[in-house]
């Protein structure tokens, strides 16, 4: 969680997928102070998050390409977009769209579950215990396999 | 982006679709101080992502659910489960995982093109003004067109 949990983390994650990776170019367009940025980027790079790349010697310049794991956290960031669209702006009123770069088709992101294809409606989920459950702290087990069972009846 | 941009943000959404609706439950399996929790709780409520109910007089003791738009920013916070399996755990190694109240099915959360029903590759993607890009600022809107177009040609 603490990937995406910073304010500026996600941000910064979106224009690097955008195509805005220069220090410069995402101070410019974040809005950002150069401490801030400088300070976000380098736990994003220790994160595996983003990579760093010297482009120009003199003076060193670097821009940041995001990772396998920074594209994986790109789709998060992505699967916020609508929510942004439907409950800020409205529709027809998007700041900004996102299109395939093949077919050049608007993309509307959705959540859906992988097994049905059914988008997830939360509503009608309900969490239970992985096989890494924490074993360790038998009360909080304990409490969470209550609710788990409260949960799991549709009663 | 304020919505989840706070690090409790997620948490608290996530427990309260996980039934952990109360305050001191909440403060007890998110192990937060009361004060934080009260705060996050007030903006919560105030982004209209919560709706606070009383649910014993005396003393007064509140809980907390989800509205409509609540659950619509948990879709997002079921969308970066995935990543933390990914990332953080591994496969088998989930601490918590995630049922459908009818069938008792894993729920395995994917973000897909509402469009095609395919998964949503970010590198795939690019970034175009959307009818409300903000119009006032010429020159940030012609540098993000200038984005826009190279990262639109798929050369």
């Amino acid at each position: 969680m603490d990937v995406l949990g910073d304010w500026w983390n996600p941000l910064i994650i979106r224009e690097c997928l955008y195509g805005v990776t220069r220090f410069d170019e995402l101070q410019g367009w974040l809005n950002i102070g150069r401490n801030i940025l400088a300070q976000r980027l380098a736990k994003l790079v220790d994160q595996g998050i983003l990579e760093r790349r010297l482009y120009q010697e003199r003076p060193p310049r670097y821009e940041y390409q995001l990772t396998e794991k920074g594209y994986d956290a790109a789709k998060v960031v992505i699967a916020t977009m609508p929510f942004g669209d439907e409950w800020m702006f409205g529709e027809g009123r998007e700041p900004i769209r996102i299109y395939d770069r093949e077919t050049h088709q608007r993309v509307r992101p959705v959540v859906v579950d992988a097994n049905t294809g059914e988008p997830i409606d939360p509503r009608q989920l309900y969490a239970g215990p992985g096989p890494a459950f924490p074993p360790v702290d038998d009360v909080r087990r304990r409490r969470f396999v209550e609710y788990y069972e409260r949960r799991s009846d549709p009663g």
